[in-house]
């Protein structure tokens, strides 16, 4: 087959980051159009790859030189927008959330079902990371026995103040919320939050750090401290913790530097560019491999849609203080 | 001074080892009293000391060539013995915990400080060790800024079957209230457990692992993994997150051995003497020489007190399943 | 432009890797050539990716349908085959070594100065490794201060038996040359090796390990320790010792696992294509880019020649016992 | 037995270190004499730890009230007050060199050995340090196979200026020559000094950092980088590299900090104090235990005779660029 021709929504700093690779690192495939809300900025990037700009994102859906979409506009966007590359029956690729509400991430999951195959895949590109690959591998192997406790970390340097609670388990749990999924190949039942004393780099009514605890269905717990001020670098651990072992990535230790003021030690990763970029990278591959052969080979509608009904679970025990338990309807 | 005399009281496996190293390592100390329960036993222990061995524990803290006494017999019975000490108005060094129930904890710390001198020193010898002198130090120079939350865990490779969720609490637990209130300089407010998937190795009715939650007075959150059947080796680390910086001890990773097996690595501490032995035998120094000077250099009366306390909502916590309150007196 | 057409002369396990890479994760290349001693080799690797087999490797250089030529067939057919490429004047990627005498790399500089544009790079692969490539960085970003002594290690859990001493300077030794040159910016100005006692593993007359010194220009001292039988792992290491710091990267510990026999570590990477995979591909990626664009990104033939010369060298230290100095010609 | 009566000869930082030990830390031992070429000096330490200022040091040597001797004086007396030792017939712990020269540390061999009992100890602490004790475990555990090559490094912040190569190698290479040799268990046969690109921060004619190569007697290569001006802190750190294996020491990591320059890593220890003052306490309550029962239990004049002689043959090599061998007589 020749080159998948991708038309991509949204290039603001993701989007722009993946037009890139589709253009320079990923083989297979050709960026032929470029949309974003911002004429201008659709423009530059399109004219950085050899694209034209489209200004409707639908129009760019349904263009003839386009066999597959890659959506990285914002969340509020993606149901209108993947709801018409349903339409259209041809691949996408949805960066996280799948949608904004559970009902309509529902409604795709059972509408792709209807269809028969497989066209979704949602942008959690941690499970192309070479270490949550080798965590998974452990597990799989048998190597930990019975994975009974998972510990996440996940802390950003800085980020806008747009970040308060709610938006920090919708963006940034979200993704320990898929993790526990793929480590554990199980659905999580319920949610609690804990929150403690704020750093004063938050501002006032976000709880940041906060402690988020999920239940699975086979009772299994896992912890998640989300930390996303903590003006260090870019953190991301996962630790495992079975009945004959425990394994922990994200140490993030390979290059040690001793200096002259009698320290030894290395940088951290300053943001996820650095840390999950090569994980981007195999995340598109495969996505273009895959769309090649007419398949989907990575998280899938059902895993958007779990996500989005633990994330709405959170956000509900961020409100109430309590334990919440998910809702989720049957798998089609 | 000349040297003190020391009375100890129940020689098992800490008793012993405290025996020993008050007659081989420590300086300005000699035992000359052993009691135990089992006579034989404190005849062996006696014998390999140099000292006599008394039969009644009360006839060992009144005998006139004891200057001081070390309790580690059992719990319960504690509150009688350490009660004789403050009655005799000598220094007492007494393995945790301080008593079995929050009343009697708190009626020693009232009769001690009616006394006006302190004389109860209590045995949570982690803040003797360096790795936790030098994580308090990092936190007392303000290096990590605000501490917000502690994570800590405490594994066993094994322990006998009596070790049920409630013994977890009051034996295992009881250091991490502890190293939390050392770490934090404030008391625990309330107590959660949650209990998950239990290992296969644990007899039916323990949940092991468990994940404690501790609020603190100014709203710090402390979680803590409990989990004494891992069948891999004694891990105790701790992690302190702050407004500036995060700190990490326990990783036991000195030495780095490189096998055929092809893996690199090291061996962790099997147990509590080999992870913590030099800081019981710091911890037994010091108490020696503030002895010699009148006074106690160490976790005191209170420190028990509190500790019995949270372990006490700790043990409701389990039972229950609910977030339970630790109900505190007055400090005298 | 459109693909570059890429001749792959020997398809063992380095070009079968290399033309499986060209084929499934670079863009803008294909195969259209390939080119083996054994022609039913040539034969399977042509189908596996789409390509015709040619018999003789002189007629694949010549060929229409190739604009560049990846050699991986043995060292002593490199001559012949890099010059031909030079006649024709198209770009070649060559595996190491260049040629396999000092004579005939230093002509191919010579011819290659003289068409006037650069063709050739070399395979030293580590040049596009992360961690090199932040080390290197450390060093012109003066993080280390001046560079006063390089410590490598090499070690291969098992080689075959005709790995002698010779062998293996010539085949493992010559990457630390290239890393030595690449880090320092300086050529090697002399070789010593010293030989102590052997593995039993090692055949008879073979010494394994050694430790080999060299010296450059500037008067700095690199240490090499090879070994290439440890029965251990795949160990490559570099710790750069400079005026103000030090460094050190290829520790292999971003995943640890804690085990029941009471062991924390990982597992260290097997072989060279889980530690140098993802280098390998960041080299043909800008090999091929850089085709595409008329030039070369990578070593080229005078770093090619500076290894053959440094291992020559190093083979008479080997024989001699002596400390031998490098003889290189004036860089064209 | 009563408490062992200790003189201290010399009570620069090594000495005065001593003596608090012996007159705090240590059991069953007492300073009752203090001497110093500084008179001042011996009253002051003398009054800190209740003992008497003596004059001149064989007077204290020969004091009733001394029972043994601790020299810490600098190594140029050495020879004259170990010999009084001897001809009192009483223990003693000398801080390294034993003498400095061949003949004279022989001739205490020889004396000593026809007194038909130990006397006399070597203080080369770093055999009574856990982590060096856990190594050689390891050797002798054979879990390393046979060991073929050992890398030290010794790395010292700042020196004074009088530290030239020379000095380098007496006092600081001295103690690696005592770890091979420990580690080894047989004799070093050959020095060859490495002198590269010396650190700016070196006064003329020093040579800093040197890479120093040791050859035993069964071949075995032990290299060493010494570098005591690194600007960074006190680095000691061992590799074994054996047949089925290798391990490292000293990676001083156990409490890792993460801050707010984007940094993991933690402090290294700033000094020998800090790294090694362990390991001096154990030393020194061993020697005072083993006194007691009238016999040694370290490193002794043999051992301090060979690390003179190594040293020597290193001075030569430092001098002339040669390999030279390690002139040694037959061990009585």
């Amino acid at each position: 087959m020749t080159e998948l021709r991708i038309a991509v929504l949204g290039v603001g700093m993701m989007g722009a980051f993946h037009a890139a690779a589709l253009s320079s690192r990923i083989r297979g495939a050709r960026v032929t159009v470029v949309n974003d809300f911002f004429p201008e900025k659709a423009a530059e990037v399109a004219a950085s790859v050899g694209a034209r700009a489209v200004a409707d994102p639908f129009e760019a859906i349904r263009a003839e030189d386009v066999d597959a979409v890659l959506i990285a506009t914002p969340g509020r966007a993606h149901d209108e927008q993947v709801n018409a590359c349903l339409d259209r029956g041809i691949p996408v690729l949805c960066e996280k959330p799948l949608t904004t509400d559970i009902a309509s991430s529902y409604a795709i999951v059972q509408k792709e079902a209807r269809l028969g195959r497989p066209l979704i895949q949602v942008g959690f590109m941690r499970r192309f990371d070479a270490e949550y690959v080798a965590l998974k591998k452990l597990i799989t192997d048998g190597a930990l026995g019975n994975p009974l406790v998972v510990h996440c970390t996940h802390r950003n340097p800085t980020v806008p103040d747009f970040f308060n609670s709610e938006f920090m388990i919708r963006d940034s749990v979200v993704h320990e919320v898929d993790v526990a999924r793929f480590l554990l190949d199980e659905e999580i039942t319920s949610v609690q939050v804990l929150k403690g004393v704020a750093t004063k780099a938050a501002p006032a009514g976000t709880s940041d750090p906060m402690i988020v605890v999920f239940e699975t269905e086979s009772g299994r717990i896992v912890t998640d401290e989300i930390y996303v001020r903590t003006g260090v670098a870019y953190e991301v651990r996962t630790e495992v913790v079975g009945e004959s072992g425990s394994a922990t990535i994200g140490l993030d230790q390979n290059l040690v530097v001793k200096t002259t003021d009698g320290r030894w030690g290395g940088s951290l990763t300053p943001g996820f560019v650095q840390r999950f970029g090569a994980a981007y990278d195999v995340e598109l591959q495969r996505w273009v491999d895959a769309a090649r052969r007419g398949t989907v080979d990575g998280p899938g509608a059902w895993d958007g849609y779990a996500a989005v009904a633990v994330c709405e679970a959170g956000v509900e025990a961020v409100r109430t203080g309590q334990k919440v338990r998910v809702a989720m309807e049957a798998r089609p």
